[in-house]
């Protein structure tokens, strides 16, 4: 517990510092999420608590695309000393890959759920038609990229803010390139998205899940990718820990019976645009002059 | 062109009259539909321009899941007598039918295109809210049934306005019953709704091509259902004249290499109320007591 710091490859969100509160990991595996105000941090506790225990939840989904939860602890923050802060307790999702590239994508045209106070579906819905959330179904909400020789680059918020459709295509061939700086060769695309086990595989599975079931509505959740940057410069692929996680329940509804198809269309969109740069991607990068 | 008159079997949209514009029919196979005022009208006709011409739209599609478009022809009307107004010439979507069974539903969460004025943002977002679109990705406009011996039931506009969820699962049930009056025995699920040919199999196909098609967003646009009751009801679905249709295209916008996310969503969506409805209905309707 000495060890608790801010992730280094957190890509949204707040960071933890001594103004604000942020998620924190320990090294050993586990990723702690302060709750957040209001009703917002008990809602994801309950989600949490509901979707771990739910029979009609297939164990091969929650194991797969959903960071295990292991309760609920108080701990010590910089921006609250001597006012322990609770903490949901899950898997780091980035923990065991040596050079995590990371993206966050909340899916979803609409982020609010029904039964929001006004100001609130006001709020979001000005931030869904800013940013390319009603348009494309989705926003990118950040990216690091580790390139050759190690070197990080990722999105700051006003650029991600800012994304217009061409820029999020720009974003997503980005997270799959090798170069640093502002380049895009995704020579890594055949290996990450594509293939047995790449994004779009997975994707695809969850998707599948998402046609059928009737138990959540995921407003405002995200789509995290992640995969070890050196592995796959390495091997090509093989050992990549290419994954695809789900995030963000603190505005999770009940499903009643009802697919959740604000989130399976925008679901549906994003598996276009990967897809495209698989299509237009070469199975080996190209060679240069030589 | 004597026998000009409104369709019987309209189930959604203003009826033709001394007050109001409407479609007509002329018997031999063809809807004239009146281009509606602003640039919809014109909106409309651009589309079916651009849509019977584009390259990129499999012919399959193209007949299968839409009305044909003859041009456009300048009618005389009751509600503007001595001066005639252009006419959208399609075809009757329920020509054939000996007696047309016949629902109208709108598909997508959100019912306004990109770019249109605020306050006709808000009037589709108040409407898209108080209805099942947002919720279901989809309403339910209209249903006309034709039950045993030839009565016809249909939904009155306030009705269908109020229906939440239950109330559409109770109208897609309807609309597969024989029985006259409110009940529903669903005795028509498995011929209209499963099977070869049905509507489900021909959702299915019209999803797999939204989940690539990146031509058009069909904004507003509505699901039209249609079926022959008595031929039905006599063979147990062989000539039953079961079709999926679009309509409604005053809304559409371009795709710009974007998938429709918001009509896929709805359209998933109404796929599985219509099949848990067939998983529900047994093959052969249940017998009453002996």
């Amino acid at each position: 517990m000495s060890d608790l710091r801010p992730p280094e490859h957190q890509v949204a969100g707040h960071r933890a510092s001594a103004n604000k509160l942020g998620p924190l990991v320990d090294g050993s595996g586990l990723f702690y999420k302060p709750l957040q105000a209001g009703d917002r941090g008990e809602h994801e506790v309950a989600f949490y608590e509901a979707f771990s225990a739910h029979a009609a939840v297939p164990p091969r989904i929650r194991d797969t695309f959903f960071p295990r939860f292991h309760g609920t602890r108080f701990l010590p923050t910089k921006a609250q000393p001597g006012e322990p802060h609770p903490h949901l307790v899950l898997d780091d999702l980035l923990a065991g890959l040596d050079a995590p590239s990371v993206a966050d994508i909340k899916i979803g045209a609409i982020t609010w759920p029904p039964g929001s106070p006004e100001p609130y579906v006001a709020k979001c819905l000005a931030k869904d038609r800013e940013t390319t959330s009603v348009l494309l179904g989705f926003r990118v909400s950040g990216i690091r990229v580790v390139g050759t020789g190690g070197a990080v680059w990722r999105t700051e918020r006003p650029e991600v803010k800012a994304l217009d459709t061409a820029g999020v295509r720009r974003m997503l061939r980005r997270y799959v390139s090798s170069v640093s700086g502002e380049g895009a060769d995704c020579a890594l695309a055949a290996a990450v998205y594509g293939g047995e086990g790449g994004v779009l595989s997975q994707l695809r599975e969850l998707k599948a899940w998402f046609e059928e079931q009737t138990l959540f509505h995921f407003y405002s959740a995200s789509i995290l990718l992640g995969y070890d940057a050196n592995a796959v410069s390495a091997t090509g692929g093989v050992g990549g820990g290419v994954r695809v996680k789900l995030v963000d329940f603190a505005h999770v509804a009940e499903g009643d019976g009802v697919i959740d198809h604000n989130f399976l269309g925008g679901l549906c969109s994003l598996i276009k645009f990967i897809s495209d740069i698989v299509s237009e991607t070469p199975e080996t990068p190209p060679l240069g002059p030589s």
